[in-house]
């Protein structure tokens, strides 16, 4: 997959570990052990505990940028112990090592899995699996190997049933679409499920876009183009229509949650009275 | 101690600075501008301020996760500008840089200290030494002369008195054993002193664990073994036993803190009555 | 710039963006994909967000002691989107690559800028560039092409009228200085803006310094010079006079914030009376 052997391979970390403790810090201890020239790279470690969706729509969000080659490791895992799969897949010439809980289904939506398998080969986990902490015993292990050269083949049999979550989408109206927020940054901005290629042949100055009870009018190019403290939605780089302040927390001055309605309409505003 | 010379060298790094400020990012600078092939690693920085045993059970449960040749900088140091020494020492094949104030001591009842110096040849250290920021002027100044291969005899007069605090483990009772809560990690899990190998002879299923007026029959063999909500005792990540609430936090919901008793009993529960 | 061409060049990232979104982990994707062997360091990730000043200071705390030949890609970009230029600048044989927002204000006092330009050529930019996320579309993918080799020429024209921010320093008073808290540090420790230097030549164990209510008197050569809780004033690893409390928040104690004059007085405590 990867042209240029000297380069030294990405391995690209996604949990929801926090780091108040040193378990991140382990499993990329377990990385190195077994792959000394493996490039770590943190995406997240802050998905909320157990929040399998918003592991999925951020690794959909980071995977594009990063290598291709990369082995990503994505443990949100609140099954670790049952009988949940582990697994390995590839898309999009990336590697992702992870529990088969619905973690890879936003990124299967916009690239197809080239090949999945299931991970039942313990000669690549460590030599002691507990049954609490796969990210360090089973996940970061593999993931190494594969880092050092491993194929999918030498760690289980194929599947092609990968566990899927459902994914929230705008649907069309009559009139335009109906939203949902679906994720909310550090900012405060509020992403939508509204696609920007959804948006990409209306007249975007003509939308309106109301959300717990805030109305905005028109798609604007950047923050930068309303003034300090005003509402603004836009085309973000999540690749979705957003919802911001500029300056500010559009969650705390709007009072925006995720999962809240967005109501999205492209009649004129005269249209309307 | 390394045979893979071409392999670089892991500098792990364990504080209590916190990631709000450019402290961890300074020594990091300072590593990488004196030993430039170092593989820098977070091991954890959220080590609660001042807390020496708390970091002291952290690099316990991590540095066996680490290749041999790792070199551990780890400062939690309220004695910083005092009289304490500075030390590297040397146990299972990993060198740890660090303040001689008790924090090896935990990883110093888990494996021999081969060797310890303390740290006096100024010519390790940063050309100004400041008096509140030896993690930088010291630590990490010597540990990236370690990894780019100074010998600890260079470093200072090898010493064999290094600092112990108490460390607390589960003391043997008629019918069990008296523990203790000696960390709550951002689950909320509150992990014992009770370890891994005390419980291997008997049968767990017996087991009964009173903390914070909570009562846990039986060790299960993972969160996923009881339902959504529950109480859970297991043998953890960090091999001890450990009490949980599957996809939730014990620490919030049974009101468990660091340092409570937890009493283990081995009598079947029809005994008591 | 650099001698040893075999050593991997440091970017170093620093930014408002915290670490509990996606975005930084992006960052690195982008660098690693354009630069395979740079070593990616993390100053800091939690500069206030949109506080350019804080920004300012983290920098030129932090700048000095990363090697020769780092890239610096600071983003603190409230004007994301606007008109402000987006820049690249040489000081002290290092590369900053930023906003032209004042950013670079506060290094710029410290050492000259050598050269800087400004980031026009779009050759040097992601495929792409939305206008809300620069610090992944312009700001990581130019400082990954200049850490592969790329000189600043290349990208764009030579600019010499960089934009500065006011910097707070302590101005001289008939009997000391009137100072100023800059940046309380996680600890609580409130560093001031005089300056190592200016103190230099005088006794310090004559020193008065008042500041929101509490008055201590003397420098200290460090925090254990003083019983525990105690309030202390020294020069700390910033360069500058800092105040705080042995083992405690001076934060919090004595209620100091950012902002707060602090006047200082070299006259004998008994000369006041």
């Amino acid at each position: 997959m990867r042209s240029d052997v000297s380069a030294p391979t990405v391995v690209a970390l996604l949990t929801d570990f926090g780091t108040s403790d040193p378990y991140v810090g382990i499993m990329k201890g377990v990385i190195l052990g077994l792959c000394p020239t493996a490039q770590i790279v943190d995406v997240c470690h802050e998905v909320p505990p157990h929040d399998v969706l918003a592991g999925a729509l951020m690794l959909r969000g980071a995977y594009r940028y990063f290598p291709s080659g990369t082995v990503f490791v994505a443990v949100v895992d609140p099954g670790v112990g049952s009988a949940r799969r582990a697994i390995a897949a590839e898309a999009d010439e990336r590697i992702f090592v992870c529990p088969d809980n619905g973690l890879l289904s936003a990124v299967a939506k916009q690239t197809p899995i080239a090949r999945a398998v299931e991970l039942t080969n313990a000669d690549y986990f460590l030599p002691h699996v507990s049954r609490t902490f796969h990210g360090r015993d089973i996940f970061a292990s593999v993931a190494a190997h594969i880092a050092a050269g491993t194929k999918l083949d030498a760690l289980g049999p194929e599947i092609d049933d990968l566990v899927t979550i459902p994914l929230s989408e705008a649907v069309r109206t009559a009139d335009g679409w109906e939203a949902r927020v679906i994720y909310i940054d550090s900012f405060g901005n509020a992403i939508t499920d509204l696609r920007e290629d959804a948006v990409r042949d209306t007249d975007v100055s003509q939308l309106r876009l109301s959300v717990a009870g805030t109305t905005i009018v028109g798609l604007s190019e950047s923050y930068a183009a309303v003034r300090e403290g005003e509402p603004v939605a836009l085309v973000g780089s999540w690749g979705y229509v957003e919802i911001g302040i500029r300056n500010g927390s559009a969650a705390e001055r709007l009072r925006v949650r995720r999962g809240d309605a967005v109501t999205v309409s492209l009649r004129r505003v005269e249209a309307l009275e």
